[in-house]
């Protein structure tokens, strides 16, 4: 039971360092990139808000659950930046290992638990994990559209290789699609996204 | 419809300045403050952690929601430091408005809930917004335990009032109680608490 709490507390203060892994993405009214626990609880608030348009009926906790945790690998492994393919190629044995180091300093059903949550989220197969992963990809769209396609300028990603990162949304989350395609006509109107 | 849809996709673009309000706590292994966003997702990840010490029963959904939108009125009416006497005398009119203005944001079901979420931590009489109270104490404590006791020394604060204000965790987590008190213990030892 002691060493129970105390390993518990300790992750707790192990994932700390969430907030300094920093993301492509900027905060809005702000010149700093954006970290993964901001990231996280944008991701949650955006579950509890959004629930009504996923295109099957999901487990809102679980839900939660796995948007809080799903990038938690990263603490150890790093965050890859969606449209870098380099980096996306050894990005399944980096996090794997991370996740292995990180889940493992929790008692052995809660790493199990998160473990499960992290895969499950990953692999985009479950209702709730399509759901979650639309809303992963609607996150830093919207940040996006918030500061003048920041990432979009950076990584020189165009309007196809956006809508083709984005179509977990055009399946998941149906109802929120148009809403995307004409941020994205806007956008492209302003000039923010490369040609 | 349309109208739902872009209340609810401007008022996630709107809660993106929650990374921008500072509190006094450090992120440990960095000289920044931590803001609000990512205090409210460590906060939802402690739950997920340590819901089997609630004192009583808690609806882990319900708590989770909690801890994710406790702060959101913060955005307008900013942190107010846990142990400024000052700042606490006008802190329910300041956030009451704030709360006004953003949540109204909102479709008028969703104001709703994200109010009685919020009333509902702020009140702390069910025993989920106790739990949530606890671990919203929790939180900082452990990052004043990670940081030399920054934010104690920086106001002064003392060991009687830490207790004080740690309270709610011996009542709500009370298996966690005795954890607490080594980690004074040992900071005062160190000299990281104010005489």
């Amino acid at each position: 039971m002691t060493d129970r709490i105390s390993k518990q507390l300790n992750f707790i203060k192990e994932i700390d360092k969430m907030k300094n892994v920093l993301r492509m993405t900027l905060v809005s009214e702000s010149v700093r990139r954006e970290n993964d626990a901001e990231h996280s609880w944008h991701l949650a608030m955006m579950a509890l808000l959004l629930e009504e348009y996923a295109a099957r009926p999901v487990d809102i906790t679980h839900v939660l659950k796995m948007t809080l945790v799903h990038d938690l690998v990263e603490i150890y492994a790093g965050d890859t930046f969606a449209y870098d393919i380099q980096g996306n190629k050894d990005k399944e044995d980096r996090e794997n290992k991370a996740a292995q180091k990180l889940f493992s300093q929790l008692p052995k059903d809660q790493e199990n638990l998160i473990f499960s949550l992290w895969r499950e989220f990953d692999d985009m197969k479950t209702d709730d994990s399509l759901f979650a992963n639309a809303l992963d990809r609607l996150q830093p769209f919207l940040s996006n559209v918030m500061t003048q396609g920041h990432t979009w300028m950076l990584g020189h990603v165009t309007k196809e290789k956006i809508l083709w990162r984005m179509d977990p949304i055009r399946t998941a989350t149906p109802a929120l699609w148009p809403y995307l395609l004409d941020m994205v006509s806007e956008m492209e109107k302003k000039g923010y996204i490369p040609e």
